[in-house]
């Protein structure tokens, strides 16, 4: 037991105050878990595109003030009431899609979307509705059901998994979204390997799609962004072959080019741009017949895909993948159990030396 | 051998001269088959929407003169050079998709979609590109590659199977399109068991995709068409709801008002109206996780579909069937026994009993 448990915590944050402002580091009060909820040490948080999403005031469904972050990593502080699934001192990462395993989601068998925590999450609060954090007087709402940008938070205790604590949290805070969210993505869409595969847009997730296309054997791996910079880093992670859109012959298509160049187009596309007319340029380049296109990028509000359904009606198909469709208290660990694998590859120990 | 075998044949035949123009019987020659080619004696043949899209103009591709036509049964009257799949004599269903078993789409083992025929079929033009109709002096174009309203037609060898001759031709010549096309989408779908399935558009398709929904054993089948007539031949193909968008309280929209009757939304969908916004609500009715929406009508040119891919993001899958995924040459024959299998029980015949 912390001898901070039960108490409220005086700790800095990262405050957003209003829409569009820059982020305030403040003295918050974060106050103790109630039944069912866990407060976290947070360590390390990683910024993902979401989080400046919502700061910009892009995001409808923003709520502010807010303490943002949903890419973290830290120690289990204290618990509340019923907790049982992690415990003080717990190496944990925060989820920002739970995992109740009761809900007809979690039961399903279909698909990673837990529906216990969603309806309070997305109004900043946590499941009883009310606030955690407090700074100069007033209620600070939570993000994601995370908030990571805070020394401390409290989260739902369907949204954290303890994982190795043998593992690096300034590296594996990054399994909190980004890299997951690549790496599901690609491990659970069948068929890649053999395949043809091509990833729009280089950034981090474009990358983590890159190398896991790569791990799972992919027979072709085409890069797509405008800037030219990214075309190392994409041929690093494993790219066969880069292409910028902003390159091509004058009146030239990036659908139109890539079915070209691959003689038909591809078996499997991912957009990671969050731009809905690369989305578009994704499924149309797919190979009629059997090509799958998946949407990870988050697109503005209002923003819609479009095309003719003549592209579906031969065959290609459109989908969708949030958090990679990974499971996060089934599966977080064990994958954090693969990245500890590689790295004692690579310094050469055997496959169960200590770290 | 046939009399009439290397001859021209003079029969009649349905010709829409120009777009938009009805159509009209005149006197036809009909050229004898060339090598890989099958001249048929049609018998019967259904009607399908698509004939009257491209007879009203609307269709960009359509060619003119023509002969439409893509829903027929006949018998085979000769055939030309190195023509091994169907004999003088063999009752036949016409393919508009083609199956030619070399290309790499018939050789991939994921589509329907044959490439052998599609290029010349398109331009109205037998695979030499040339045409096998004459009337008044001039060349009629082939449209689908199967121009069934004619008393003779030349299809390719790619382009026909030969069926049961037991088998009815006013009733199997529906498996050239209609009948397939519904069947085909349900059955090869995976998990429609015990699933949910809305049908947009109660037309021949929307029974089809009804009978066979409730012959593979979906728990629950929501009709859903604007004319109320619809209702009691819903039901009678196995619908157990029947919803008219036309009757929904103001401003509820159908997607909204069915993912509400079904808690949550439907797990499988079909299009059956060739409308970009039905296409729309069929897919934004489908539950979140894992609904899959099947576009199968076909819109008119330069429409199309649109919704936030936010939809796609949480887990619903937008994807189209042609011809039902149904290999013609390879399926059709065991879908015309599982026909007179059905209408044998009807009449308490045994399995294998004469017809």
């Amino acid at each position: 037991m912390s001898d901070t448990a039960g108490k409220t915590i005086q700790c800095k944050a990262a405050i957003c105050w209003a829409a569009g402002e820059p982020l305030k580091i403040e003295d918050i009060e974060v106050l103790p878990p109630r039944a069912h909820e866990v407060r976290i040490h947070i360590l390390y948080t990683g910024i993902c595109h979401t989080d400046e999403y919502t700061r910009s005031g892009k995001d409808p469904e923003g709520v502010f003030p807010v303490v943002l972050g949903h890419e973290g990593g830290g120690i289990v502080e204290s618990v509340g009431e019923g907790v049982t699934s992690v415990a003080v001192g717990d190496h944990v990462i925060p989820l920002y899609t739970a995992e109740c395993r009761e809900c007809k989601f979690c039961k399903s068998g279909k698909t990673n979307l837990c529906g216990s925590v969603r309806a309070t999450q997305g109004k900043g609060l946590m499941p009883d509705s009310t606030s955690r954090f407090r700074c100069k007087g007033q209620d600070i709402h939570h993000f994601m059901g995370t908030s990571t940008f805070s020394q401390y938070t409290v989260v739902a205790d369907v949204s954290v998994v303890a994982v190795n604590p043998k593992a690096p949290l300034d590296k594996v805070c990054l399994l909190g979204c980004g890299i997951t969210t690549a790496w599901g993505a690609v491990v659970k869409q069948p068929g890649i390997k053999g395949s043809s595969v091509a990833v729009f847009g280089c950034g981090a997730i474009g990358l983590g799609l890159i190398a896991t296309s790569s791990m799972v054997g992919a027979s072709r791996i085409i890069a797509v962004d405008t800037n030219p910079n990214k075309e190392a880093w994409a041929r690093k992670f494993g790219a066969s072959d880069f292409v910028n859109p902003a390159k091509l012959p004058e009146g030239t298509r990036i659908q139109e080019y890539l079915v070209e160049l691959t003689d038909g187009g591809l078996d499997y596309t991912f957009d990671a741009t969050g731009n809905v007319h690369v989305m578009r340029a994704a499924l149309e380049c797919c190979h009629k017949g059997w090509g799958i296109s998946t949407i990870i990028g988050v697109a503005a509000a209002g923003q819609e895909i479009s095309t003719r359904p003549f592209q579906l009606v031969t065959g290609r198909v459109w989908r969708g993948s949030a958090f990679g469709g990974v499971k996060g208290r089934t599966e977080l660990p064990g994958l954090v159990e693969d990245y500890l694998q590689v790295q004692r590859d690579r310094r050469g120990l055997p496959r169960h030396a200590f770290w």
